[in-house]
């Protein structure tokens, strides 16, 4: 049907095959790693997607889920194989796989086995896509970026971790929703372990530009910090109360993950808080750890690190997470 | 904080209400109900959503997630409840919630069961969004599309099925996949009952508006029935096969559903099969029965079928799917 | 053709009429006109789009080129008259018209006629739309939102002028630039009359959501004022060297107008800097006056001032802009 | 300031550069290119935008203006240069450079000038990208696309005309117009020469992928002749008619080459009527000339033409169209 229906404008040759086009791999069909490629097909980003996964059912239906959907999305090719060789020559590798904790499991022996699967993940995304960008959102996202920039070999600003990108857009929403504007019109940080630890930038919060602290300081309105501590801890708790509430968290690290990729494949330079080497920043040191700062990121990935002026109790927080990271990782042996 | 760090330039009297504003509501928070929400509103389509599920906990769950991504969203009111009161002024509910099959019921058993659900449903709609529209999702759809109406008691042309539009997306995705070409270039419906007796109208198929069929003819290429029947039963059993393989459908059916709400809601008269009262069409008669036709649909809901030319063979296959249909609403009762 | 292609499902009563869309007038076809209409039809923000002038020529070329491209855009009625009728029911109407300057002549005079065209314009927009947002582009715009707000009888809180949002956009873009870093990053703001005397907001610049002034002094790095007042005088003198070398100003202008009408149609909660009534804010005394301050817009107009702290010197440069302008406003006689 | 607001990770070494970007290049400043550049910078299609024209002044006017915008669009690296190595590495280069018609000038000596323009425009765009595809939209564009192929030594997959895609579209208003129905479901063309003898397929239109004439004829509905003959004439007529009312056109040309730029870019395998060399199809024989079919576009330029049924009126038509501008390209001695 296809030849008759169509025909060449030369005989002679093939039209020379495309060069150029955008693609992005997903390691992991679970409830994340499909809303991280569901919002990334919404959002038009890339020219093909293909998944990755253990399963190979499961797999093949998510896959045929989005096929079925084409006639109402621009044009992207979608592909789906257990085999690693289906992400050859991605620009963007997205991993959400990681074993699910078994009861009384030790969280260093939950770590073990998530280091024997980032064992089979990573050498396979790197032989298969040497110059693609990594970006790690299986946790502990700290730890496991610093696993994927030890064993995929790339330098240091093609491997990124989710971090508190989206701990981030929670306390952003909270103190939009506290206000009642626009929460892109919220600029506010979560830096530092993505988890329990995490750390508020208190004094970097602005609205509409206009920086909240000192605006209070200088009305001579009470230091509000209970109720800026209290949004912290609803931020911290947000995640267990999802998973409490609906089972797992899906559209909101969909959407976070999706608006990197977009900063990341369309070079825009923009600064989002997420998991980066922090060696040698804000006096972290005594070896290589990954968390959250807020980076400038474009199509070579990480291009620098916003340099914050943080309060000393701020950078203690920072160090404190650093060294807890470090020993974990000792532990590991990495 | 708020009142502090705004202030309104006017004292004497508070802004004017907003006065119009686009609200979708949607009944039941499963993977359709979900996937329908997230995306609509990655698609920027409405000011307000409401959610409606029985469980109160996946419902929370469920509308905290979709709200930790404001961040990366225009500003949408997302709220929840199991209280229809919260559907309250909508512009377009839509409905997923439907009882599932129990081990060894029976057809008549499971529909009576949702008889007694949309009992529920559809009076708190009607009479919170008496000017709203109706598009049901839950199957089987077109006898509850019609139940739906006569609980209602809405104008015809605001009760709508979802119907075959997915259908004929998958039809239509497949036949470009044939062809290697962009699947909004293909035109092909599949209409009638949704589900095994739907009948694929391969007269009207046309690519880039080539008309497909008269094109193979000219050609004098053997008609390709079989390759064409082969299609028709994919499309089919795609459904089955993405159950057995991931245990339910969401994406596809997200983007089809978010398809007609942007038709419905932006005035955009466009042409999507779909479930429409079919009395009087190819010779229908016998009573009132909701099958798809393809229909032109825009801020009225259905505005007119589409008057396609049928072979006699279709138009039976059409009559006969409406006898079904009639013979289980008649055992139904309503 | 028409009613024998399409059959309407129900004999007895046509579809109800479409209750609720949106739909935003513009008046003045010329380059700003045609730039804010062709970028609002681009993003989709609209149902209905009535263009009026009074050159009945360039309104039918203008209306017909838009309508051309019906096949590239989402379906929009597009409507054109010189008639005020045709706003009828507007949700937003965009003043863009305005006299020319004459070689010779005064800037009073020349205000004069524009008062006389807005006599002619105004009424007519609030008589056929009350309901609606006045929004006014014209120049000098400070003083001629004040004239659209007296003729209108509008509450003040549903007439607004773009003031300075594009000066605000020219002085993030050269703030980026300088650090490389995407322009939606930078939160920064020209206030004030909109023109040469308008207020650059220092102190609240941030990049990222770090104030960028606060970094400058915590590095121990010279105020960089020369630098700084360098960008604002490129951003000063921004229109006067577009208008130089192309003749007149649009793209950024269409960009800039596009944005403010998301905001209010869409009930965005936005910060912007627009020409809002100004009385009592900072000092402002004498008359009603209008000019720009960072304003939280929605889908009521104007909701609120943002409550930024200026300094001394910012805060009476705004009182001095307000005396000129009120004194314009004096000898106009409004 | 830069430097030190934002710090590197890794001092040893910068980021890797970036290494595949989407960059379009357009040649002719004017209100046709503009409104090119405008709309592909809306849609956010490309990672770069370079601008080409011999005014300089214009030129940077131009450019700046759309810089101006950057706080309200993706950012976008938009440069501007009267020299082509600007140009370098595009993956598009759009040609709307043309010289006007002298009162009393013929025709021939029109294009000989045109010529001489594009024996400048085309070597420099194929020596700085020579994988480029050439998108040519500058008059007459047919005899000018078969010109750029010549002097750009490009295989023919890669040098298109933008051709009848405009005329096809505004094909499409009139009739969608006619029927009340959304212009992106209704499937038509106009083939052949860009200009007044364009040919209209009236046996391949088809609205929501129904068959206007087979409909019509199995209606026993009296051909309606008349009136489809007074839509095409109407089409012929319409860039007449805008640039008489309004001086020029330029909304609807930009959408449409916007479209185009879409499909080539992001391999979107569409079918659209642009102008290709068309030896071969048809019964066009007597040597090389490009004129407009339906033709399937991608990533690597034209893929392959439509093999549309014409009947022997219309293959006619096209014959007697491919030997008119065979003798034009004679008589230039091209």
């Amino acid at each position: 049907m296809a030849p008759a229906f169509f025909r060449p404008i030369d005989q002679s040759a093939p039209p020379s095959p495309t060069k150029r086009h955008t693609k992005v791999s997903i390691v992991g069909a679970g409830n994340v790693g499909m809303a991280i490629a569901q919002t990334i097909l919404t959002q038009d980003l890339v020219d093909e997607l293909a998944l990755v996964d253990a399963k190979p059912d499961t797999l093949r239906g998510e896959m045929l889920d989005l096929q079925h959907a084409a006639a109402f999305l621009p044009r992207t090719r979608i592909s789906a194989s257990v085999d690693y060789a289906i992400t050859t020559g991605s620009d963007l590798c997205i991993v959400t796989a990681g074993a699910r904790q078994i009861a009384g499991e030790s969280r260093l022996n939950l770590l073990q086995r998530n280091l024997a699967l980032f064992s089979e993940i990573i050498p396979g995304l790197a032989r298969h896509s040497p110059d693609s960008i990594l970006l790690i959102v299986s946790n502990p996202v700290d730890v496991l970026t610093y696993v994927a920039w030890k064993l995929s070999g790339f330098p240091p600003n093609r491997v990124i971790g989710s971090g508190t990108n989206l701990d981030s857009s929670r306390f952003r929403f909270l103190i939009s929703n506290h206000l009642d504007v626009n929460t892109q019109d919220v600029q506010a940080y979560i830096v530092g372990e993505h988890g329990d630890s995490s750390v508020a930038l208190w004094s970097s919060i602005s609205v509409g530009g206009v920086p909240l602290l000192s605006f209070l300081e200088k009305q001579e309105i009470a230091y509000e910090k209970e109720t800026l501590e209290k949004i912290r801890k609803v931020v911290v708790g947000s995640p267990y109360e999802v998973i409490r509430l609906k089972g797992y968290t899906s559209w909101a690290i969909g959407y976070s993950v999706a608006s990197l990729a977009r900063t990341l494949l369309r070079d825009q330079r923009r600064i989002h808080p997420v998991s980066v080497i922090a060696k040698g920043f804000y006096g972290i040191e005594g070896g290589d750890v990954f968390l959250s700062l807020p980076a400038l990121l474009g199509r070579s990935g990480v291009l620098a690190v916003t340099n914050v002026h943080l309060t000393e109790e701020e950078a203690q927080q920072l160090r404190d997470s650093a060294k807890t990271i470090l020993e974990v990782q000792n532990q590991l042996g990495v």
